[in-house]
């Protein structure tokens, strides 16, 4: 089954301890669409300014994300400059130039309105309700959001947050939302506002699912060459929706799994700048670093864990 | 087979944003051997003053641990006054009197010395060491260090590692002793000074196992009311050792479940003060933060992780 993606596309300019880069290809659309398209095919709505350049058109394409959807306005697409501090971990935003994505108006076209899987990525949660309103059937919806939209529109966001079945997030925008400073606690006043499904991401500690009242914990794989980790979380969140997509059922197992393939694909985009090492992986690289994560999960059964 | 402690006993205070309590029952030696005993004879080496509490020593006793190398000196034992700052994570040392703890010089009974378990607690390096030299034939050493030791004495603990099988070390001390930022390659590093095995502890992200170079990310037990961290470390190594003492052989299996063991003991430990959960809880208690961690851990392996 197709994965629907509304979200950015944008031009990033990065700056680490190590290197900088440019304008270069990213927004989270961008980041989701890479790596979905190696599980299912992704339809993709965001918009691009009328300088977006053809090769960035041609990589998604030959990705097979279906366009459709992309919008293309007269003016400059959305660019965002930050900057990764020593400890890689904390980064600060020197300029968010929105463009053409202030008046950004999510309009799916009539053939994506049939998706089933449905990522609704970071942008304001206004335009992730009005997405979720032209899906006629959805099986899955899934969404991001950030601290700017919990603490500036807490309302419109709990208003989308109780029509979707899953949100992805980091552990801090856990807390930002519940009100709550333990996470399984802060994760459970969030699933009454709407998702029974809460991802959560914590970087190099991995992620957690919690499904219900299931817990699953992921470790990140063992990077060693953190090299930029912009779209981490948007590439996590394709890798994930992409192989629900593939496996076309939501169960407890396939959710599992899917942090998995999620957690391997996320390793990968922090190895370089923009898509850059997404556009090099094969399907081989990415089972290999499943397998490697199913090992770091492994643990048997004991006949008898105590003596007593 | 029993399991060797070298460690200290002390009398804690403790203070939280929630309660606090005044000298109760701590100290490495103790929270170690409180749950090592539920899976092998413990024999603990240490040294406690002469205003040691007689019930106390009943409880050690109740636990089945062999007391014959517990030293008692004319004067005060140990006491240490800790303050944990809102967070549960930062703490401050509000004094540390070592009291008859200065002199502890680690005389092994006869009994002892053909352990073949033996955990090194957190004392100096040169103790360590000569703990290790009165052991005849030791099948697995392990120890625990600190930043004050990694610091102030690199010389001898390099020498006390390059006599151990395993260390056990926080993330950050691993950053300090390896020189290196990225915990993998510190963990190497660290592997090349002596130990084969690493467990790294990263407290409510879970514990690293690096056995040869084999990984295991076990994650921590979901705590809703952490009540007091101090111990949890000791807790989990008691956990280790005491397991891996009643399998009797290591394996990167019984290591495997080994940090399942330690990181269920350690969960309770943190939801009361000093050893009070400990001393409460049973086999069946263990047993089912043991299952719940295995369902943490659980993930299976698909026929098909990519259509390609």
């Amino acid at each position: 089954m197709s994965v629907l993606v509304v979200g950015s596309v944008a031009y990033d300019s990065v700056e680490t301890p190590f290197a900088k880069i440019d304008e270069a290809l990213g927004g989270s659309a961008t980041f989701f669409s890479s790596v979905a398209s190696f599980f299912a095919p992704v339809h993709l709505v965001a918009v691009v300014g009328d300088d977006f350049r053809r090769d960035d058109i041609q990589f998604l394409r030959e990705k097979g994300v279906d366009l459709d959807g992309l919008q293309t306005e007269p003016g400059k697409t959305f660019r965002w400059k930050g900057k990764y501090l020593e400890n890689m971990n904390d980064r600060e935003t020197i300029y968010t130039h929105l463009n053409v994505f202030e008046k950004f108006n999510p309009v799916l076209p009539e053939k994506y309105k049939d998706s089933e899987f449905v990522f609704l990525a970071n942008i304001g949660p206004e335009l992730q309700y009005n997405v979720i309103e032209q899906v006629k059937q959805p099986k899955f919806v899934a969404m991001d959001t950030m601290n700017f939209w919990i603490t500036g529109s807490p309302d419109a966001l709990k208003k989308t947050l109780s029509r979707v079945d899953a949100l992805v997030i980091n552990d801090s925008e856990v807390q930002l939302l519940s009100g709550e400073n333990n996470i399984y606690k802060g994760a459970r006043i969030i699933q009454e506002m709407g998702p029974e499904t809460l991802i959560i991401k914590k970087g190099e500690h991995g992620a957690i699912l919690i499904h219900k009242d299931s817990y699953f914990s992921c470790p990140a794989y063992p990077v060693e060459n953190l090299y930029d980790p912009t779209g981490a979380g948007d590439t996590f969140a394709g890798g994930l929706m992409g192989y629900l997509a593939m496996k076309g059922e939501i169960t407890n197992d396939n959710l599992r799994r899917g942090i998995v393939v999620a957690s391997a694909l996320a390793s990968f985009c922090v190895e370089g700048f923009s898509v850059n090492r997404l556009k090099e992986i094969s399907a081989e690289n990415i089972k290999s670093r499943i397998q490697k994560l199913l090992d770091l999960l492994r643990v048997d059964q004991d006949d008898e864990w105590i003596q007593a």
